[in-house]
């Protein structure tokens, strides 16, 4: 067999399941087979245009598989073996990783800005959404899953949760601190976990779906504030007596989110920010102190890593955080389209999807 | 004798000076007798009406002078010893203090937000632009001068040395770093060498003024560029080769100077913002990245205390900075209305005024 | 009434109750009427004569109780109010808080060591074994209780709770870490909880007493390790896949406990010792990679001032732990000398005795 | 050709230059023509049997060189460049590698200790004494040399520089410090530098040696103590009022210089230890605190990697720092038998010696 099936951009609004070959694998590389993979939000502006991607390439950046090929550099795996590996998929070799700076691989040394930092995976490489993909850097980058976890169980590791948790890790919480989320899909969810496992002693978060703010709370979240029912900010004030937060973490990318998270903080707090905006930015001058709050505005790209990846995996291997409850739905890759229409159009409480080949 | 003479705020576009009570001193208090103060930037806008301040306040900021009386509860000092204290000027015991945000003191349990955090001096009370000055919390803000400095090597720690360094403390230098300071006036000259204390290999500052670019290579800086003769942004890119700058310091508080400290950042940089901005900002979609540049946003406004002030003397004593350049001009008192006119028209080339009752 | 009892330190051996007079209220201070106190194993080693306290002096750290009588300085709280004060009671106004080292407040510009830091009640001024203690310096210290707290809920914040969770936060726990703790007696209890409020994806910790080992796994140890029945380096490397923890917690201060955190520690990890030593400390050289293992080794004395109180009882009122466990005896004041008995000889169990007047 | 002369290891007194196959160059490896190289003091560890070396190991581990030939997958170099590369040549694709701990590549999975860490040149692989020599993960660790500097500038770079560097980052310095350094041999130098760029206000530093101290001058220090004519703790103490150092930075390896960092060092202040110990080291508990002192003990191994090496030749490139003065010596490779013996026995005031094939 040398060819598979992959779900391949053709152009805004056009995601197609088409054959294409199975790639050959170089000295540095492995060949994954994947076994469950998913979509996400990015790959939704992909699909509507709105995020530049070649056509003809495959895309997703998911991936849970079995070893089915090692390059000849590669040490220390087993053909057969359950891996995953991060959305992101650093060389770690580069100038940027070296820095402290592994998403933002290849980044450091070129003239100009390229929006998605070093994200490979359906970006600049085929993706996930496929029969098989190609891990670069695979020594870097293959993380063994542990026997004990199912596929759906560290199906977030790759992106959401890194993601996520990232958002949390910056947002510099310390024991005792107030922290506020705002939106609550799947990264929102994963930030309130990652606050929640920081440390965080009251956790507040918002979006205008319940049944999101209820996952919400299993998550870890002990308020919960819909923004079609009240003011969010005078809300968030309300809560915390006039003091404003700690920190407060933005899950979405737009400017209300942005500009709530700024409103709602503290003099001296931290404002993490994980959103993919789609437009510039505007700081009122008043929430931002005319620049002399002491303020931390912090964006985070999804870390990777076989040690990033590790580490998430250990969490949940631990069962300190369950994200069960973000997979709703199940689809085949043949029917991939299908999922792509739900996905897109948030239908049916739709949270993440699994997809299997 | 139980009047002084002091500089006071009548309204907009209106300094003057006049008769005012000495002021009585509390059990926490200290009354110090200036013997040198200066203007600073804030001043004129309060002059201006940009700034809003009570009027009747005495205004300034930067103290320079000798203990006249210690209150009752002040321990460890003598009357008549030379002393400093910062401009903001914290209690340390409040919750924003112990939190470790002392320039913010008194404003994490508040309702809405103050712009200018924890400053007192010439703001929420009577300034230092007078012959006698009323320290509060004297005990945590007194600090002694080392005999062998003079008034004017220690007029710029109260403010403007302590902001700038902040500025590139703030900045998360490491040795090898390439440095911007966008302006070079006082604040922008004393980031500038604080750059160079932390180890900042390569320093490119941003004026259009020669003169100040000129001192701004006596207080360390590797390449100056003139916006008024080249384009900023393109400049810097040239002569990072591209790759732009690990840490950026904006010390104006300009959408332009922000926006500039923006474009040129790495990913994986730090923008350490200064300013004291009068609009809203605006963060440009490209330069941040769509929020996935893991970029870092800060603000910070002048750290106060006498720990700090101690420091900031020692590094003038061992010789590390000079700050001497910064005095240009020297002025009575009894001529604080012309050296506001000098100072607020900018003429002459002035950077800092020394006033001395 | 001018007259209280009082646990007074008379020598070695001799901790007797007696009546002293209730002290006066300075400008600063505040009588605090002592509603539940407690005995540390502080407390013990003074009774043995260990730790140097001169006799006459009132012992005991930990105060819960009422505002009685607010100096005339203090201002914020009222008479009548419930609250707390930390062990260590910091100025917050010294060069050393100023510095960030608020628990080593006054010892930044003497000549020599004191071994016990910035701490005060019932080491340099009159404890809370009593039914009255004043809190000097009482503006940066009084923690008002909230109303849904009952005293024996915020018993352990003023040391215990400070002590355990401050070896969690300076062990730099990242999520995903393993993280072992040497002893669990009520410091290492909370270490443990604490451990686990930072993100630490497994907890490994090591006692002797099955009792407490099983308190142990309610405050979130994954594993425990008896050392009187396994070897527990051998132990923690074979739990470890041979990996060693990310960071160990000592909890004791005895040389078997910091050497076996030292070994078990991978090489750029952290030891984060809190115990009181009293005896010089060796270093093998092997676990030490002969000073090449880019280890870290940090101790910290318990923090206090009202902002730390205040996190913390916002940790017990959001649930995130709850120290019930660590109370299993109570006494009344009167028979403080029948739970020094009981304590001493740590008979019945005994982890945290509650104290009232 | 295929033969190169190569200084080798052959048992303990046994260092001598002979004849070696030039090794083969693998996908990911670089063949360096070495044009200059130097003798560390670990090479006379190793000569004097004292660190474990096999036998039949090249030694030497400051490359400086030509790219004489690129392995298949090494991209961005081109044959014929000039290039370095640290001591220490990170794979930078281990856990410990993206865990943040380069220095300890390969030891954060395995069972034990390995003293050295994840050092290699001279170590585990054949070293930089000879003619020629491979560089492994060449992707991530080969750092081309400015136009501007000649190869006696950078060969400081590859290790004593690092390290010395690393002892100052590592103190956790800020502006205004006063930090001490133990020992003036060639990394304690660079430590005096490293600290001086960090921005310590002053800085003390002690040996024996007179010449050394001299050219401590040259490298930053303000004060010297010469521990042949005073005690040096109490020099220390005296010279800072008695209020200790904020950080000491330890240069040499042994108990005497370990305790008098501690003894010198203010509570909340950090050990920098750099040394390569041979001992078990002995901590006294009155200068520890009791293990009360909020201090920080941490030990730092060489950062390698092409990020650092361009980072410190830019240090030098710019003036920030001259280590010219260090390189006492110069040999050709056939006489690296006579350099040995002249480094070893430490005379005629060598501190470093450039070797050149």
């Amino acid at each position: 067999m040398t060819t598979m099936r992959a779900a391949v951009f053709q152009g805004p609004g056009k995601i197609i399941l088409q054959e294409k070959p199975i790639p050959a694998v170089g000295p540095g590389d492995a060949l994954i087979r994947i076994t469950t993979t998913t979509i996400c939000g990015t790959d939704v502006h992909i699909l509507k245009g709105e995020y530049p991607v070649q056509p003809g390439l495959t895309i997703g950046h998911e991936p849970v598989g079995i070893i089915e090929k090692l390059g000849s550099n590669v040490t220390g795996y087993r053909e057969g073996q359950r891996v995953i590996a991060g959305a992101i998929c650093p060389s770690f070799h580069s100038y940027a990783c070296q820095d402290g700076c592994a998403s933002q691989d290849g980044q450091a040394h070129g003239h100009g800005y390229k929006p998605m930092g070093g994200w490979r995976f359906g970006n600049t490489i085929d993706g996930t959404q496929a029969e098989y993909v190609l891990v670069p850097d695979a020594q870097a980058n293959l993380a063994p899953i542990p026997d004990a976890l199912t596929d759906e169980q560290v199906l977030m590791c790759p992106d959401i949760m890194s993601t996520g948790f990232a958002g949390a890790e910056q947002a510099n919480i310390k024991i005792g601190d107030i922290v506020a989320v705002f939106a609550q899909g799947p990264i929102g969810l994963c930030a309130t976990a990652g606050a929640r496992l920081r440390g965080a002693s009251k956790i507040i978060v918002v979006d205008g779906i319940e049944e999101r703010l209820a996952i919400a709370r299993l998550m870890g979240a002990d308020a919960t504030v819909n923004f079609r029912q009240v003011d969010v900010v005078d809300e968030i004030l309300r809560l915390t007596d006039g003091r404003g937060v700690d920190a407060s973490i933005e899950a979405l990318g737009t400017q209300a989110t942005f500009e709530a998270a700024l409103r709602v903080l503290k003099p001296g707090g931290t404002l993490s920010s994980l959103g993919v905006y789609s437009t510039d930015l505007h700081i009122p001058l008043g929430p931002f102190a005319a620049g002399l709050g002491d303020h931390r505005i912090v964006t985070s790209l999804c870390p990777g890593g076989k040690e990033r990846m590790r580490r998430l995996m250990n969490v949940i291997e631990t069962a300190r955080v369950d994200l069960a409850p973000l997979v709703t739905h199940h689809y085949k890759l043949d029917d991939i389209e299908a999922a792509y229409d739900l996905f897109a159009h948030q239908r049916d409480g739709v949270l993440k999807v699994a997809i299997t080949p």
